[in-house]
């Protein structure tokens, strides 16, 4: 029997969106207001799912707590309260849009999620707009 | 790497639920309140999501801007305020129930999306009811 | 001890706002698309609270099964899945604004609690318009 | 033309997360604060959704009124302001995780969906915590 | 210039609602499926508001990281995960009506809150029964 | 009859609480992470309340299409993908807490709201984090 448990999460960050290879007037007609270069930010929302097998023993698939603190020192300890452009590695060189940014997490959760296990992450950039990236 | 980008939208609308070609009777046994011939209505909560590629210009798999400008003109401007029965012409010979509106939006949307994007409309009818189509 | 005890409920109902001694026109100006002659709708959430003493016997300042019911019985059986101007007969002269209708309900509602007991309502015609009522 | 119709619903419950054939000491190394002995307890929201051709005939895939008066008999008149493992014949030997619970409402609800339809439960243990199970 | 300030925190537990100076039949008839001798339970939702001037320095009412770990202190760590009639001792003769535990919850919180500022407790026992206790 | 009438709106900006006169250290004291001098940034929520007699000709006692215009050209298009301490001027010299977010809205809508009508405004930082002015 195989369940997907999920975990929602929170943090907050400002970002801008541009490329630097490109004209600000070029940045401003693609990303519009997300080209502000004072940044702006957003509280997003976070969801982490494991899908697996339930343990027999335990009845769970994975430990909800478990996965709790993963989402906090990998993803909350880097992310919250942080300008992502400027103070988050992995998007010094890549655009943080909230594609990006959901892969990133993924990429960074993937290594810590028995690999017998399906990883999924949705981000909620504003309770309007949000994306979800499984690894694909 | 392939996300799912999903934004949320919103219309109210009237509608009621009935066959013209069923007496009154028969439209009250399978319809229930539904069939009340003067209506009654929603708030229609929307949610739009494409699925598709990454470009690894901009970050983007659609821009949710255009994302969000797409669902304004084909669909709030066709439907918010409106009677769906009386006003809406999709709705003219066919049950404005929630699974028919949502397939009715998928293919108002669906030429406007890139032919590599997966496309899926979610549609809640209310907090506690709605309903997903994908094209399938 | 005074405590504001409130329960949550929902109806959806069609409605259309104008004054029927106003022209088209006129009523057009003044309330827009929720003119439409054939009707929109929408779910409405509705909040009513009670405030009183807690009773020191049961703790209760009211049984919240009672409000419960009282809210369905006054309320939902009435408005529920109906046309508020054509079949709620206090709208028959009476524009169904939000405003009014949660004078409406604070009316119907105000003679089945304990005068010693203050009546608030709160309608949400959408999750982002909504008015409050208190009797004042 | 295949469309998943969702129904939310409510359910309270008490529960406890333990092995009898462990000790103490062992389950509250692996379940923590849910070992409490004396239980503590959740408002757990449920989504079920079924998956199907469209009727052409009502514009249903499955009348969302059955659906909902399905999910009452079966979940929660057996579960709501109940102690799960004290009252709950299913989880008489089963550890009442958010896995199991979804699990067991599958198994409930299966026999009366039709069999041409796709069945899938999500559970919300707390706004934050919830699992998926589509009988795979 | 007043403002109120307000934190929103969690915590799940367990209760029954009855009088034990009464039988089983007349808690039944008061409380119904409240009053299983078991115990059901529900996941609070809590918000703390605090009002106050604005400290012209700071531009604080209150730092809501302190108002945070004060709620966290005194309220989610005596209540969160525990069977409210059982463990915790302001229950042990006071039915655990969410009326009583707003009271509850107030009086442990206002020593803690400068004098010079009003105190509101807003308690959710599900997301639709709610009760506010402001001290009066 | 006095209905208080509420407008949600929206809007995304970046911030940072520090005092220019404070040292670093004395600044990470007080406001945490909130101190970052790269910015973070929050999702804002703005919930916008006139109260006022209903107009007997209208019912409505401020037209929300009005209140949803005036949030827009005052609050949005000033605030919305901003650098609050940067790019408002309001903020030069203010700390952008939400206690003074929610006060500088209020200066800016009062002049257009009919001054027999009370004006009320809530400011959401994060979903758990909110504030209330009412100009007292």
């Amino acid at each position: 029997m195989k369940v997907k448990v999920s975990r929602k999460a929170h943090f907050n960050a400002a970002h801008r969106l541009y490329r630097p290879d490109w004209s600000f007037e070029k940045n401003n007609a693609v990303f519009g207001k997300c080209n502000n270069p004072n940044f702006h930010g957003h509280n997003y929302e976070l969801v982490v799912s494991a899908t697996g097998e339930i343990d027999p023993v335990t009845g769970f698939v994975i430990d909800i707590k478990v996965l709790k603190d993963l989402i906090k020192s990998e993803v909350e300890e880097a992310f919250d309260h942080k300008n992502l452009n400027v103070e988050v590695s992995e998007f010094k060189e890549l655009n943080p849009t909230a594609e990006n940014i959901a892969v990133v997490i993924w990429n960074k959760l993937r290594p810590h999620i028995a690999a017998d296990k399906e990883l999924e992450v949705t981000l909620y950039e504003t309770p309007r707009n949000f994306v979800t990236y499984s690894g694909d």
